[in-house]
């Protein structure tokens, strides 16, 4: 199968099955619960839980284990997103073309909505069916996905993007940021699905949280690249709407052409910790590739 | 020690803890840690951690355990307060007398502070120093407080908490109403402490779930009581704010003298859940009086 079928079946999964969760759901509130899996389908391209099926199957994890990490993972996301748009933060009416959940419902149902998501994340984590092996481990896949989505991650990352809006930052400052707000989650993927793998060699491990830690970066240049050159109706929001907002952003501390330089010296280094490990790669080449060459 | 000495001690004790896990947080973002410091003082009586500490001391649970989970439950009320206080909320500027998070802060900071708040929550089950026993338990310490302050809890309470607000609900509909949004989380302090005691008697148990949970929803009556009746130099608000935002309050479904009948009524049974034990109950039975006559 090549990584666009995978991307579509994975995408497929994930949205039915966060969908059965959000559906079992009791009634008592049911905007609240429609704004959950409003919020949830917004997501959208399933980028991460492709990236823990691919690492998973690479390491041979059962596909439970790897939909439990998917799904924990895109509560986050979609929590994250929820409240992001909001008029207080980046003030989002439209993503990807859609009305954000504050537009679709209300500005308070979607902060509950972005709470409950980031709550139903732990939940899964903690009950979801799992091999023998990862449930044992349960615990531990709680630290590292709050560690990544919390202050010292995610959430960290959004602080610092606001506090620096309008305001100029270093590159140094703007690539931690981005490897808060957009790598960490990336990042927390590769970290879940690979503490599952028996017996993993820690350098093996290392290369592939670097991997994904690389590619949440690139992503985001590749995203900053296509607010300049994109096409808004494939982006999904207004061409230059990042830099109107006094985002800072690498093509404007960098220049286009080192921008576009920096984006390829991530992906080679991507594809080089992929070239360090004793597995068949190609579908995560590819899965490189989709991320830093995309054009959606 | 009577109840008052130790609430005092319990109250220095709890935000120590959580003062000095905030203060080891990186530096990147010093606004967001601010807002979460600020937010997790401005929680205030430490009722719930008192309510861990009593029943765990009853049980005999080591005091770090008892630490853990009183720590975690008090990020997860402070980010409800940081986020219940928003204009798209309850729009509240004051909380007990000082400015609520986002007006000391801005809109933004509160959400994100309330964000982080909760992962730190999950953070702290699965990561805080706890005896081997409880290590074993981190993973069905994060599912009940998970499943009691998401959808299924808490945010679930807040969200047809909004959705009734300028409506006339039945008191049905409001006892549920705050048998999540208030009783979830005293329940969750009960589930979480008893599942740490070794051979607990599962009558025993259960009788100390519904006793918290029934404090909870006599906690909120009393709240409504106070807020007709009450000193607002006191109660930290104005008198009759709830009635005024459009609030259903027991008091203006019921009358004063049925609100008082079924407050007195949950006292009892509350009390008599204590009876039904084989241990020293006396300090939960003054918890009992605290929570149910309070005059703060």
């Amino acid at each position: 199968m090549n990584i666009d079928s995978l991307r579509q079946k994975i995408k497929q999964n994930t949205d039915e099955s966060l969908l059965q969760y959000v559906a079992q759901l009791p009634d008592h509130a049911p905007q609240l619960r429609a704004a959950m899996e409003y919020s949830l389908l917004a997501g959208g391209k399933r980028m991460r839980p492709l990236l823990v099926h691919l690492i998973g199957n690479t390491l041979d994890i059962p596909g439970q284990d790897q939909a439990a990490i998917s799904m924990a993972i895109e509560c986050i996301h979609a929590y994250s997103l929820a409240h992001d748009d909001l008029p207080a933060m980046d003030d989002d009416d439209l993503r990807r073309g859609k009305p954000t959940c504050h537009i679709q419902f209300d500005e308070a149902t979607a902060i509950l909505a972005g709470d409950a998501l980031q709550t139903m994340a732990f939940s899964i984590l903690a009950e979801a069916p799992m091999s023998k092996f990862a449930q044992d481990k349960r615990a531990i896949l709680v630290s590292i996905l709050a560690r990544t989505s919390g202050y010292m991650g995610m959430c960290g990352g959004q602080a610092i993007d606001l506090a620096s809006t309008g305001k100029t930052i270093d590159i140094d400052a703007l690539t931690r940021l981005h490897r808060l707000k957009t790598g960490a989650l990336l990042q927390a993927c590769a970290e879940m699905i690979t503490l599952l793998a028996e017996e993993l060699d820690p350098g093996h491990r290392n290369a592939l949280v670097r991997y994904a830690s690389d590619i949440g970066l690139a992503f985001q240049i590749q995203d900053d690249i296509l607010d300049v050159e994109g096409d808004a109706a494939v982006i999904g929001k207004p061409q230059g709407s990042d830099i109107e907002a006094g985002k800072n952003t690498f093509p404007a501390l960098l220049g286009m052409t080192q921008a576009k330089a920096e984006l390829a010296r991530l992906h080679d280094s991507a594809l080089q910790a992929l070239d360090s490990l004793p597995y068949n790669t190609e579908l995560l080449s590819a899965f490189t590739d989709l991320m830093v060459k995309r054009t959606f």
